[in-house]
């Protein structure tokens, strides 16, 4: 053996994979399929597996075996294996047992109790057991702060997007809330001149699942290995082997289904490419959430909303959903940029997403740094939503401050990850276009692989080989510039 | 703490309780649930979590704790609870490490591409995958024998019945190849006067899963702790709190998918309905699979197939799949009843089944037993298919020897469970019916108290407190009287 103790480090994470693929699996099934009833022991089973892989990462033993992996002359491949074995291990060893399994079995109550809480607009309810992730949640970010001097809320944000740092997100998001509130403004009055026919539903159920999974087809989704199914809040989820993403349906609207899928495909194509050599070992999986979003806007804003893409499936929705004059490729095109504030983020149009996302990224951040507390966030909530998209959100929880799954499980520091997403997804589709002068006709005949062959070479297989900025960087030849984000969105929104 | 050393081993059984409830989640998810390509690392993954499980029950320092339980002067029921954690204890303390781990493997693996070869009739095929299954088999069987001094054979079965023996079932089964043989000709000769109008396909998938939903709610299911969808070979998995059953449709026929949910259903409602507050323990799980097969014989045999029962549910046969001339309650019982020897075990009547039970249990003993080589399978199932059935297998494997899932993962001594059960069922009923002689009318109206109440309180929530021998003793007031099956039989077949 060339390199004994990283060897036995490759051992010891392959073991940590097998028992996340139960876990994720666990997961999937909690949200898609398990009845109510089997909550609690679906909690403790998981909290139990989460507590022995958390024993795993921080028997002193692994320390010594990584001590010794340090002095091997590792190639360089395994260098930034090592480096990722290193960043997750110390981050295990920064929280004790304890708090992960409090962690994990608060978030598990927390969010599954929120499905009933969220329907019933009750706040007071959700609070009981919210305070209770809160409280955690700060735990662990002090934990992480005193070892890594970035502040609480930085801390949490890096197990989802390493190397960012608040005052960069200040920088970039000060920006976007320099431009962004005039460019909603002046869609919104080039918009009012149109007109937009509105789909006649209702949309069998049945029927909006077969167009689904035809438009999974034409993405490349790979069927062997993964599923859809339906879940209350989508996702995608399973393994890399065999991922999962989930939708739901209304009949009143197939809009959002359909646009939710070709989103949750573009996670799930980044999953089904990682090298699968490495695959067992972090250098193998993807590179962060925020690289992740980046593969879902990919697929969703740069593909899926261009009236190229839309040119191309538009003879889909036709098949499964019959003929409607709302199904001209041109109305479609409107209705899939149409801008309109609203509640809802996951509803949310382009161009107005960013502003939910700053919103929640100043509430959790104030919230997790001890600024404000749990109690505060309803009338925080309110003021904001007032300020940048002019929605009266007072009273109303539900389309409020309840609405997502992200704080109800502790997972604070996430949100910026969809709008550094959307960012790097604006970055690739200008190198790709740079590339593929002709990339919309080519979309419009059904030839993808300009796309999905770039971002196969330089995302997909590329995993956790580099740190973010470096992957950017190495794949569009500088690094993240929001100006992308903002031509790409005049470009759609007023040219 | 009362007794500290068997309360620090009831902290182990719970954690070992909650890893089995992820090994339980997976198996049924791929069964269930999951595409081709995600076989090889769920197999991976739940061989690691096996053999982590079997590191927990071998960790040397365990003996020491049960060494100490057994000196505390514990009471009846911990005693009990002792008892059945010893057992399992035992069990896991004769096998390596790496033997557990190759058979969930080979047999993982076996089972998967048997999927495919028997579609194909692909023996050859098979038994490169089988014959490493039965070398595992053997190899676990003689390390069971060495420790309890039963043939190997024997070790097996004793996992699925404890305290039978091949004496025993030597016996039984000689008695049923006494007289069945006989009461098959008698009953076919009888049937071959009756008309039977045969129910007209097609019949969507959709209302035949609409019906069988509809009879698990009138057998008392709880879809608050479980679910029903579909697999090639129908099971009852997952967990007590979360009981998931399976089934497979075809447009062709309903009649084995109604009568296979009622069966499973039976399973559930022995899984949901055990004692709650020591669940987690062995003395709260089920007493032994031929008990397990007692319950889903009860719903099917004893409950589901009676005239009573289908005058019950026929009504909700129209209203899901309409009327037909053949869903009259007499011509449904006579569907029901129909006897003719065939090809397919699980497909079998109800007389015939016996038979298809002890041609398994004669083959598996002896290759087992080394007596036979997987080799010799094919030539000796045509040959007693031909003197038990009158049936002719040669060259069919599909419809031969290939079946059945259970010697593809190597449960091997699980068959005589299913005629155990049987005779179990007919003795719990000869009891019921003397406690309530107007049983049927009951049944007939909906009432279906009497047996359920009283499955509950003689088996379900008894657990593995007793032996089984002791249980169905206590139960019925008599050891196991194969003649209340004999009886039964001959009261529906030639009364």
């Amino acid at each position: 053996m060339q390199y004994p103790a990283y060897a036995s480090l490759s051992s010891t994470f392959r073991r940590i994979y097998r028992f996340e693929h139960l876990l994720a699996l666990a997961g999937w099934d909690q949200a898609a399929m398990m009845p109510d009833g089997g909550n609690d022991a679906r909690g403790a089973a998981m909290a139990e597996l989460g507590v022995l892989i958390h024993q795993t990462l921080t028997d002193p033993a692994l320390a010594e075996v990584i001590a010794a992996a340090k002095q091997e002359e590792l190639g360089s491949d395994e260098q930034a294996s090592l480096r990722e074995m290193i960043r997750q291990w110390e981050h295990a060893n920064l929280l004790p047992a304890s708090l992960v399994e409090a962690k994990t079995l608060a978030g598990s109550h927390c969010s599954h109790e929120w499905r009933t809480q969220r329907a019933n607009n009750d706040w007071d309810g959700f609070l009981a057991n919210f305070r209770e992730v809160v409280r955690l949640a700060r735990e662990e970010a002090q934990l992480l702060s005193q070892h890594s001097g970035l502040s609480p809320y930085e801390s949490l944000m890096n197990k989802y997007e390493p190397g960012m740092t608040c005052a960069e997100l200040d920088r970039i998001f000060g920006d976007v809330k320099q431009w962004l509130p005039d460019l909603i403004q002046q869609a919104m009055r080039k918009q009012a001149a149109e007109s937009v026919v509105a789909a006649q539903a209702p949309f069998a159920i049945a029927a909006q699942r077969e167009l689904g999974l035809a438009v999974m087809d034409k993405l490349g989704f790979d069927f062997n290995a993964g599923r859809l199914d339906v879940s209350h809040h989508p996702f995608c989820g399973g393994v890399p082997e065999d991922v999962r993403i989930t939708t739901r349906y209304t009949e009143d609207d197939f809009t959002q289904s359909m646009m939710g899928i070709v989103h949750e495909t573009g996670h799930a194509r980044y999953e089904q490419n990682l090298p699968r050599d490495t695959v067992h070992l972090p250098v193998g999986r993807a590179r962060s959430m925020a690289v992740h979003e980046s593969q879902s806007l990919s697929f969703e804003m740069q593909l899926g909303r261009s009236p190229a893409f839309l040119a191309l499936i538009q003879p889909l929705v036709c098949q499964h959903l019959g003929e409607q004059a709302a199904f001209s490729v041109e109305n479609l095109a409107k209705i899939y940029t149409r801008v309109k504030p609203d509640f809802i983020r996951v509803d949310a149009d382009e161009l107005t997403y960013p502003a939910h996302v700053i919103l929640r990224y100043e509430i959790e951040r104030a919230l997790i740094d001890g600024e404000i507390e749990p109690d505060d966030i309803p009338a925080l909530w309110d003021e904001k939503m007032q300020v940048y998209l002019g929605v009266d959100t007072r009273g109303n929880f539900k389309n409020g401050c309840l609405q997502d799954i992200h704080w109800t499980d502790g997972s604070f520091g996430y949100f910026p990850s969809y709008t550094l997403g959307a960012m790097y997804a604006a970055q690739y589709f200008a190198t790709i276009r740079q590339l593929h002068p002709d990339l919309d006709q080519r979309i419009a005949v059904g030839d993808l692989a300009p796309i999905f062959d770039w971002l196969k070479a330089n995302i997909w297989t590329q995993a956790s080989r580099w740190e973010t900025a470096e992957l950017i960087e190495r794949a569009t030849g500088e690094p993240l510039n929001p100006a992308h984000f903002r031509a790409h969105l005049t470009q759609r929104y007023l040219a």
